[in-house]
């Protein structure tokens, strides 16, 4: 099992994670090969559940066992994962340099048994299905106190990292707050002290009333390319009503409404740029239990969100050397495009 | 022109550069075709000179007109400029976002006429040939003082960024200091507050008396894989002196040793790698002639480094959510190999 290192100039932590170079895929090769996994070897396709270790959770028929086929939804550790529940939390010193075992938890969430069926496939009822695993899952991991962040994340297709292309999601619960997450916070936390408003609901009523940026809308959730889009089609996906974690009851009785966006959004990407690969990842509160008067402060500055970022471009020296970003497509134009999409 | 946009959450500009559009390959598509340019259409290949806009300087042949062959090196502006000097600085607000014109320098540094030429393959002098043709730049763009940063990094490959093959290096002027940068000074900054030294020269220190992440040393240089590397075989190149900027008279006094450290690793590189893509960037200090008082108090505590990143692993949903990296090599190991590959 690896290790995490922290960076003494920017904080930042690095997972050392030898046992990843064995996955399928971990080092990136520009081959005219097809990337995507022949289902006969794919972990994830039906009637393969012994490839995988055994399933933490499913949505199966009752009348069938645990990995075995009959489940519609299926939860299982990562085989390769970044880090692990079997380590004991230790932090050590090595001169300048700061360490801690590689303890934490990778599940992969098996979004259908078909192969093929991506989220613009997929009907609203099977979406909420993998939405409502996923919230089960993350719920279940706040509650070692150990994991300060539950993140919730998608990589589809190979450039956009993923090593399998059957559809999946993956949650990785961390010892330690991510540096993007608690410069979000502070961002936030900055804007609230000067203006007693959460900065991302200012952000809906600007984007909702210049309306030029929204992508799709309904009667709780709206998604629009934001005005500082890094990406050409990026995408943001908000809840309207002010709420800060993803297993919060308020998303639980919106579920379809938050599916019904997913679908949308992939059928509109698809449609305009032949079913591009992408990340998104679910920007939510860091855990309650683990850090209850932290997560007190932040109850009325942070805000649930997704975040698409469609892997059309590549990232290069100026964004490494710069933390800047440069798109050449405006958000409007790309906003306009996507509202404009054809979709089944 | 474009415009740049700053994220109100995370501080971070986006430069929305829609000319950028229109340069070779901006979009990303995984195919099976060489993804290196046609030396037949190269605009910094030899008899070429007239596809590039004018030289704004070069190592030439005295008797030989600019935009002529009879060049070592060729400093022209981006055809596809992400920001341009024709653009006056203002800053406007529109709700809760600022942005701020397009203004800025993009020149490329067209190390050689050959278009198959890698830093691995020339010789010390022709290294050093544009190593001087960048400091000289650099010099010369700090003098405008609405610049407050230089940028200069190398985008080798094409998933590394690079749209042309031909060896060439890139020189951004941002009227604003990257978010990186600002964060590198500030955990520097820090360090220093506590310890009144340093904390470059304290991690060379340690590097050096460890040992076992050790590429490669001369006289005045050090590259070793970083402790906390974020991707397999990162290498870091730093002047065991304390300086903090590119153009000091220690860099030009002992230009011929950094580019030994250039073409050392870039063969050790390809010998253990199969010449890999990678992107690297020289992390100077902000301009000392735009930030005068700034610039004092950064002097005891920032150092200059190169910070070289190979393209094999993929940035993923994990990446983008935490800011944090898995790596599957450890840096001890990669730096064994580089240490131990054979080169020519």
């Amino acid at each position: 099992m690896g290790e995490l290192r922290k960076d003494p100039i920017l904080g930042r932590w690095v997972i050392i994670a030898t046992e990843r170079s064995k996955r399928p895929g971990s080092f990136f090769k520009e081959s005219g090969a097809d990337q995507k996994t022949d289902p006969l070897k794919c972990p994830f396709c039906i009637g393969h559940e012994s490839m995988t270790p055994p399933e933490i959770y499913s949505i199966r028929d009752p009348k069938t066992k645990a990995d075995t086929p009959g489940w519609k939804v299926r939860v299982v550790p990562n085989k390769f994962p970044a880090l692990g529940i079997d380590h004991p939390l230790e932090r050590k010193g090595k001169g300048v340099f700061d360490k801690m075992t590689g303890f934490g938890a990778h599940e992969v969430v098996i979004e259908t048994p078909d192969h093929e069926r991506e989220s613009k496939d997929q009907s609203i009822e099977e979406i909420t299905s993998w939405i409502s695993a996923i919230q089960f899952r993350a719920d279940d991991l706040t509650k070692d106190k150990r994991f300060r962040y539950i993140l919730i994340f998608k990589n589809k297709g190979f450039s956009a990292g993923a090593s399998l292309s059957h559809p999946h999601h993956q949650i990785i619960a961390t010892p330690v707050t991510p540096k993007r997450v608690k410069e979000e916070l502070a961002g936030s936390l900055a804007y609230f002290k000067l203006k007693e408003r959460c900065i991302f609901c200012d952000i809906i009523d600007q984007e909702l009333s210049e309306g030029e940026r929204i992508v799709y809308e309904n009667d709780t959730f709206v998604s629009f390319c934001p005005y500082v889009s890094r990406f050409p089609y990026e995408i943001w996906v908000l809840p309207k009503k002010h709420i800060i974690d993803f297993y919060d009851s308020f998303m639980r009785s919106s579920i379809n409404s938050f599916a019904e966006h997913l679908k949308i959004i992939s059928q509109k990407l698809a449609s305009i740029l032949g079913d591009p690969e992408y990340n998104y990842i679910i920007h939510s509160s860091p855990n309650r239990f683990a850090r209850p008067d932290y997560w007190k402060t932040i109850e009325n500055d942070y805000h649930l969100h997704l975040e698409l970022l469609p892997r059309l471009t590549r990232v290069a020296g100026f964004e490494w050397g710069t933390g800047f970003y440069i798109n050449p497509v405006s958000p409007e134009q790309a906003a306009k495009e996507l509202r404009e999409a054809k979709i089944g």
